[in-house]
This record gives structure tokens, sequence and C-alpha cells, in this order.
């Protein structure tokens, strides 16, 4: 199934194909190296939205048509609608996206290659996981053009070093991928022609993990890493108590004690 | 001496051996690959007790009999336990363990051969150092059985960078020496059979620093990373100064000073 | 323009020199390796002060005249000066002058040669960037003096991995440049007859850049790493929709547009 999930059917800003508990959202402005219009952040949202209440969906794959995987913002859209209120919408709209990939209850795993800059870069690092091809470049340079990737540093600077981060986003300058899978910005870098199989075979890895056991832990991760260690703790050991008492942790320590595959409920 | 710590005598949870300061302590279940069991971790629990009141340990060495580190939490044991509060209690007798490893005065080096998952790569984790033999594997693979690793996370998480962390945990996959050195989970890799006699020499190196200036600093060290920045510094500088009134600092840096090695007090 | 920034004219403490938009300060304690005398720190805690307000200057250059970057604080002063009152005045100043290296508006470069030790090495991990000699050697050995480094480890532990930082905290030994790249302390490693002339050219690309959005930036940059994940996206989301409105983001964004150079308001 290949659905375009936004206004004009000529030209859908954003496509979602489903194979196998695969949910693939495709930015489908490649002419603009997928510059996130509020449209294409609004189509986005949606989609995110819908497979947050999907349980057939298991893991998104997120990527660019054409050129790129994503440049960031529209500047152009930006530069034309210049009341601070149109701004700060667009700005409060690309924040609520970040933090709905991260909320979500599925992964999410970028699949990134030409460049990923701006926001595009901040996606990647938002991400639970990355895979880049061996030309993809990032690059966070909104200093070069009067306006600093502020959103983008919330992202990145929980992904990589500090001195990574500062780097990235007071030269503005573009890292290649080994660079990036050296700081942690990537989990692994791949041939171009290999970079859509090794991204799905990765999906698909998680996509056979009991659903709901995934999604407790996502959300586990997200939220104890802003506890003091004590609170984490006591807030973890809560949660494990919890899964302990699901049929998911039944069926799987059985499973693995008697040498056997699980059946995973849906 | 090599004391026994717990239960039966023919078949001892725990061995505690001191020697030159050094007290090693070794999770003594190997036929479980030192499955924590809750009496495994009482165990543990006591020795780390009465060492943190033993002025004549200086460092604490963790390691696991046979042929591996440790598999993480006792399944058989959990599931033949199946009601809520019996399970609350294993994971929190665990946290409790593992904040014990971080408050404790000495610092804890993990010793690691062999597979160490789930709880067992959260202890890795949550020790102040760790050396590994090459044939080391580190996995959190809880969510292959039902069970995600969401006590492990808080000790994983703030070892290694966020997109590391996420896939051992999403994954559940081995990473081996190698790539627990790149981020950051390990200290340093030796070969196998070279793998006790670096890590004690790596502890004798801690056994010969001032005792009350170790403790000083390691619970500076946890303190301070939960505060922020200026906070962060109004405490370690008093940390510093009332340090700078210990006997250990006056002699220190004196022996420093005249070119001679310092005579450390007990 | 050199200036001497210190009380006697034969041996000024601190230097400044302006060229380009770049000020370097070079701590000018060379037979003591430029040790942080109270005098040397508040000399550069005055210098610091003074570019804040300078805005010619667009990018600072921190380097060490002699043998080495920085030997951490001036021993022998500390030893001369016992009463908790001066020594708690000692550790309030270091950390008053390391917070005002991250609070001015002008990002700071550590130019690394020799040895950067204890408060020295603290001063590499504080600055935004750090550029290394390929004979720097890097420690926090205080532990070996009988004074934990409990300051140095406020801003080491916020650059590099946890198990790292331990590693340099509780050791106390020295690691070189390719370490301290490996795990994130500084940014490049570059041949010592090389060092000078790098470090201006990174230095340079930065003068190059908006004023008042790096100085934005690097604010927003500190400020959103205290703050939990929505509460670090509202704060930027407002940053990013002020800074939209700022004359730099509509002359930097046309500028890009109609692929010409900028020019940008002083």
């Amino acid at each position: 199934m290949v659905a375009a999930l936004a206004a004009s059917p000529e030209a859908p800003l954003l496509l979602r194909e489903d194979r196998d508990g695969v949910a693939s959202l495709t930015l489908n402005r490649g002419a603009t190296r997928n510059a996130l219009s509020l449209a294409l952040m609004e189509a986005l949202q949606g989609a995110l939205d819908a497979i947050g209440a999907d349980p057939a969906v298991r893991v998104v794959v997120l990527k660019g048509a054409g050129p790129a995987f994503c440049a960031g913002h529209d500047l152009k859209e930006m530069r034309s609608d210049r009341d601070h209120e149109s701004i700060d919408a667009i700005f409060k709209a690309c924040s609520r996206m970040m933090i709905a990939i991260i909320r979500l209850p599925q992964p999410v795993i970028a699949q990134v290659h030409g460049v990923a800059t701006a926001a595009g870069c901040q996606l990647v690092a938002t991400c639970d996981l990355a895979v880049a091809s061996g030309d993809a470049r990032f690059a966070t340079p909104g200093v070069d053009i009067g306006l600093f990737c502020s959103t983008p540093m919330v992202a990145l600077s929980r992904a990589v070093p500090r001195k990574a981060a500062l780097e990235m986003l007071l030269l503005g300058e573009p890292i290649g991928a080994a660079e990036a899978l050296r700081i942690g910005l990537v989990n692994r870098v791949v041939p171009g022609d290999e970079l859509v199989a090794a991204t799905f075979a990765l999906a698909r890895v998680i996509a056979e993990k009991p659903r709901r056991v995934v999604a407790l832990g996502k959300a586990a991760y997200a939220r104890q890493g802003e506890l003091g260690l004590e609170e984490a703790y006591a807030y973890t050991a809560d949660v494990m108590a919890r899964n302990m008492m699901m049929e998911e942790a039944a069926e799987g320590i059985d499973a693995f004690l008697q040498k056997r595959a699980p059946r995973w409920p849906a």
C-alpha cells in the first residue's frame, strides 16, 4: 500500500508505504530537497498521529525522495511569512513534530542519503536509530544564514558529545557519514546501493519484537533520562515489575527457558 | 583470604578475596552464568555494605566465575515467583544494589569475560571502570523475552551515547568488546589471558591513592552530575576547599613541591 | 595590538592580542607552566569581562606561553595560604571564571600544546572548541596530590563519556591527544608546527559569522542543555522565532535564496 498523505494528488507531500509491519514515510518534496514547509510538517504530524494509534505498524522508517534526506525548513516560505505569530507557529509545529517522534510508541529509523541539514539533521538526531549511506552529509548551518540552529541543538546536543555539537553549530560546516558514526549521530553507514535494504532489514528485526514491550521500553527510555539516578531507578524498577506481569514476559521467558521461539500477542 | 559470603558452604554464591587493598568479589553461580538470583543480589549487597565500612579495602574488582561475567536476572526464579509483590522486591533489590555500587566509597572495577547481558551489562555500565577481555560480549536483550531492559537502561544511557544505547535496547543484539570500547561502555580491552593481571594492576594503581580523597571524589562525581552548572560549581568549589583542609592535601602538595613520594594516612 | 593585562610591566600575567576579530589570550607564566595563581585568574576574568562587552571581538583563542598550556592551580600559593577563607576564595574565583567562559557571548577556542592538567584540563573541557597539537597531554591528577579534581570534573564530565571521565579522575594518568580526540575532549589534533595557524584559521571561520546570532546560539546551547525535553523545545522554539525577527536572519536568508554572500551588520 502506498498512500499519498497530503493535499495535491499530483504532488503528495508525504508518502506512506506499509510492508511487513514497517511503515515507510517518504518526505516527497525532492525538488526542494524535502524542505519542511508547514504543510509537510503537518502531513508528517498527521502520519505520526495515525501510526501511533495503529497496532499493525511496528516500526517507522523516515526517508527523503530525490537527492537528499532533508534540507531543513522551507526558507522561501519562512521569508514570505514575516509576522512573528506565523513564524512562531512554524517552530512550534516543528518542535511538536520532533517530540511526537520521541513519544511515538513505535521506534523510528532515519534512512539518510545526501544532505541532512538544520531541521533535517535534527530529524536524524531525534530518530531512535539512523542508517546513513556513505555519501550522506550532516550539518546545522543556520549560523550562516543568520538563523542559529537553536531547535536542532536540542536533539543534537542530546545525541553527540558537547564539543562535537558545538563545532557543528558554530561552524555550520558539513560532516561526512564516517564522522557522524564516530560522534554517535548515526548507528550504521552502508554503501548507497545497500541503504534501502539495510534499513529495511534493521526495521524488520524490530518489527518482530513484541509490540507492547517495545512501546513500554521506548517510553521508559525517554522518561528515565530526565530523572535523577534514584528517581530513575524507582521509576524503571516499577516499569519492570509491571512488564513482568504482562503476558509477553510470561511467554517470552517460558519460550527462552524451553529453548523455543516465542509466540507474541498482537 | 578467600571467604564464601553466602548460604551453602559447598556452593557459596559470592566469593570475596582481599589482597593488597583490593577486594575481589566473584559471582559464583557459574553453572547459571552467574544469574542474579535474589539470594546472590542480597549476598552482593551485604558484601558491598561490609566493604563500604572497611577502610582496609581501597578498591573493588567485580567478576564472574565460570564461562561468563553475568547473564542477568535468574529467569527461572522469576517465573516461579509470579506475584507482583515478590517480583517488585527483585527489581527493587537489584536497583538498590546498583545504586550501592555508585554510593560505595571505593571505586568498583568490572572485570568482564564472556557475556554480560541484561542486569549483567547493567553492572558493567554501573561500575566506575571496566576492563574487558577480547571475547567479551555485551547485550540488553530483554526485548527478546518480552521483558524490556528498563532498569539496565538507567545505567546504560548514562554511560554511552543515545543512539548506541537505543540500538542495544531495541535490537537486543550483542556487541563485541571493541564496539563496547568505542561507545564508552568499557575502559580497556585486553587479551583473555591478560584480563586478571590487567584488572588487578589497574586496581592496584587506585589502591595506592589516598583513601579518603578517592571516596570524596567519587561521591562528588555522582552528586555534581545531577546538578545544573552553577549549582555543580558551587558544590564542588566547596568540596575542594574542604579537601584542601585535609591532611592528605597538605602532605600530597608538600611531597609534590619537594619532589618526593607522599606518605598517605590510612 | 598586544597588551599586557596584569600588574608588573616586566612580567604581565596575561597577554591579549587582537587581530581580525580574534582576541588571543595568552597565559603568560611559562616558568610555572602557567599555573593559575589567583592574580592570573583575576586577570583572565577581567579580560573575559572586557571582551564580553567588546563587539569588535568575535571569537577568543586561549593559549599558554612556554612549554605548556596550563598545569592547573598554583600549588605553592595554595599551600602558603592555608586558611579556609582564602582557599575558598581561590576555588570560587576559578569556578566563576570557568562559568564566565561559558556565559561569554563569543565562542572560546582552547589552543593546546604540552600539558593541560587539573584546572588546565578543565579550561580545555570548558572552552567551546579545542585544537590540540599532537604532543598535547591531558590529565586530572589531583588525586595524586591528595586534592581530588572536583571542580575540573564538572567540565570534564559534561564533555566526555562517564567511564572516560572516571578513569582520568581516579587514575590521574595523562592521556594523549589522539585519545583526547577519541573521547571528545578536543575537536582536532594537528602537528605542533601547524597548531597556531590551524587554530587561528578555525577562529577566523567563526569571526566571519554574524556576531549577535553566534551570541544568541551560544547562550541558547548552555541554557537548553539544563532543561527537560519539552521545556528545551519551548525555549528554543521561542529563541528561533525571535532570531527570525532579527535583521541578520532577513539578510542571511535573502542572500542564500539569491545565491549571494550575506552582508552582516556589526
